[in-house]
């Protein structure tokens, strides 16, 4: 586990020791108001926050405290439920967007839904017949959506035929109370907003559709939860969505920023030069480990020429050009805009949040190694 | 911090639930004593462990113990410098290759070489001042090698002039004890062993030569550091290396394994068919954090037909075809041969150690978290 030095509350940021992650509240803040202000107005589309987006039961906090929330979020494994089921975290409505198939974690799950109200996706009928039989041997029910595969690829009923029969096996089974469907839509990187209509159109329509397919089929459907970050305004619109599963927003990423300006960067890797062995190239003290670069580079910011260019395990490469190459010397401080926020989070046990350039807490990244 | 299901010892494999980082012990010890007996066979070269490549205490003590040993170990970072030093772990002779420059990681440094035999890597004049104060301010004495980029390019001083330069800076600064010069190589995924002992040679060359400056210019050059699993053969025989950091090699990787195929895969991710929702794909409950894909997806073994295609945060993706597209059906259990073994274990708190299939061990990884 993480060891970090800890630092006196009010010592100011740019005092940390590094690698850091650092939290600015006063953004955050911003970012949820924003988001649930946009979504949750009239009260017809709630936020369910995906939290895996960062594992932190603190930032969960402020996003269910804020208009708009459902009042629950969405994990994606068992592991992750569980840690923000747990005492210090208390959050006590909880979808697991993911699956859960073996014995062992069946007997985690239905232990946690006499506990708190516990939902989970299904695509499988095999599935859910396993979920049933330890829902009622254990004298619970399970709350269950269906998945359906909106066309990412991941996992996922088919929409229509397929997850009817789904829905009508879960319906029939005992232990079980059908609460409706779900879909992701996948990452949607897509800045032109006219494009990224239609595609989310596109891909939501076939979920719509499977809505009224239910209800035909006389199966009641409370929830429909799609939409991310990327999407979450023309989702909140569409007549038959009940709520948004975004999780990106309140700290935001690289990747999801190109798209959504209109949020800002709340999580930044703070880090600190170690090397400047030539003059076109600095060395920070940031690497994989730190910023979990797999799906894109982190974004360096404020030295104009200069660029972060590779990343080893431990250690991030910044290409000097122009007035950067007689900046960043040895121990001078950089940030770091993550990529992917939920990769980079996920190497951190705490996240350091700062107010006005002051630390003001350590947050536990409790949802980190949660991996069953 | 991870929350593994803990089974007991005697559990087999397949019992384990899911995902999990398998070891096996017996292959470890075969790869351990095969590339031992390799490079130790004479006593004039010695392997220096780099541990962080598995971040595991318990997989070090097996290779201090093994013939041909250092009787030390390299790390990247001084955080896990603390953690193979700790009472958990117990390692008193530590490398650490990585830079330490801030004021704050200072003062813990010269605390841990009150405790340990430690020696850390600089490739930075301002460093050596820095370091040199606050060893003789608190009363130790600090080994310093110098790291020399041997073309890489992540750091480290020029060869030649530069690096005598810097290397008599050490010698002359009161608190630290000169001991010789290091460098990393890089990855050298080259199958074909003549390119790969040429470019090996291409790249040590200059180190050596920088041995032969120093020498020439009076200082004594104790320890030449060099090598990795890739090469560790062709540099075990060059005249004036003194000892051979090599890592991945008790556990080895998919990205090692095409280039050293004398060792054998000892670690896997286990994990869980979750979902096969069309007859061309398979889902399983092992994704980025749980494999680290960053430089390559994982590899799956024992179906033929089914390839490990791609992966989100938490799930992976298998294509299936031919008689794969009938297997790998929800609970069936799947391997997954890591592609860069470091950023896979670095998701871990434990790793699973069996033996003759059965568990036989929970084996913390210290390492993990270990940021700076």
């Amino acid at each position: 586990m993480e060891r970090p030095i800890f630092q006196p509350f009010g010592a100011p940021v740019e005092k940390l020791d590094t690698p850091a992650l650092v939290v600015d509240l006063g953004i955050m803040e911003q970012n949820i108001a924003r988001l649930h202000g946009a979504i949750g107005g009239d009260g017809q589309v709630l936020v369910r926050p995906h939290v895996s987006c960062h594992g932190c039961p603190d930032i969960a906090r402020y996003q269910l405290d804020a208009g708009g929330s459902s009042g629950g979020v969405a994990v994606s494994s068992l592991a992750e439920a569980e840690a923000f089921a747990g005492d210090d975290a208390g959050i006590d409505d909880i979808l697991i967007a993911g699956r859960v198939v073996t014995a062992a974690k069946i007997r985690r799950l239905v232990a946690l839904a006499g506990r708190i109200t516990l939902s989970v996706a299904v695509d499988d009928a095999r599935n859910v017949a396993d979920l049933s039989e330890a829902a009622r041997a254990a004298g619970v029910t399970l709350g269950v959506l269906v998945d359906i595969d909106s066309g990412y690829g991941f996992g996922g009923v088919a929409p229509g035929r397929d997850a009817v029969d789904l829905a009508r096996a879960v319906a029939d089974a005992a232990g079980l109370s059908f609460q409706g469907i779900m879909t992701y839509e996948g990452p949607l990187p897509i800045a032109d907003h006219a494009e990224l209509d239609a595609e989310t159109l596109r891909r939501l329509q076939p979920v719509l559709d499977t809505r009224s397919d239910l209800e035909q089929a006389g199966l009641e459907v409370a929830t429909v939860s799609a939409g991310s970050t990327y999407n979450y305004d023309v989702v909140s619109q569409l007549s038959g969505i009940t709520e948004v599963q975004a999780g990106v927003y309140p700290l935001m990423d690289a990747e999801t920023l190109r798209v959504r300006p209109e949020l800002q960067s709340a999580a930044t890797v703070l880090a600190t030069v170690i090397s400047h062995p030539v003059a076109g190239r600095a060395v920070v003290d940031a690497g994989h480990k730190t910023t979990g670069p797999d799906f894109g580079v982190p974004v360096l910011h404020g030295f104009p020429g200069a660029v972060a260019a590779r990343f080893s395990a431990e250690h991030g490469i910044l290409d000097l050009d122009g007035p950067a190459t007689e900046q960043l010397m040895p121990n001078d401080k950089v940030r770091l805009v993550p990529y992917n926020l939920a990769l980079c989070v996920n190497q951190y046990d705490y996240i350091r949040a700062v107010q006005g350039g002051r630390l003001v807490g350590y947050w536990p990244v409790s949802g980190r190694g949660q991996l069953g």
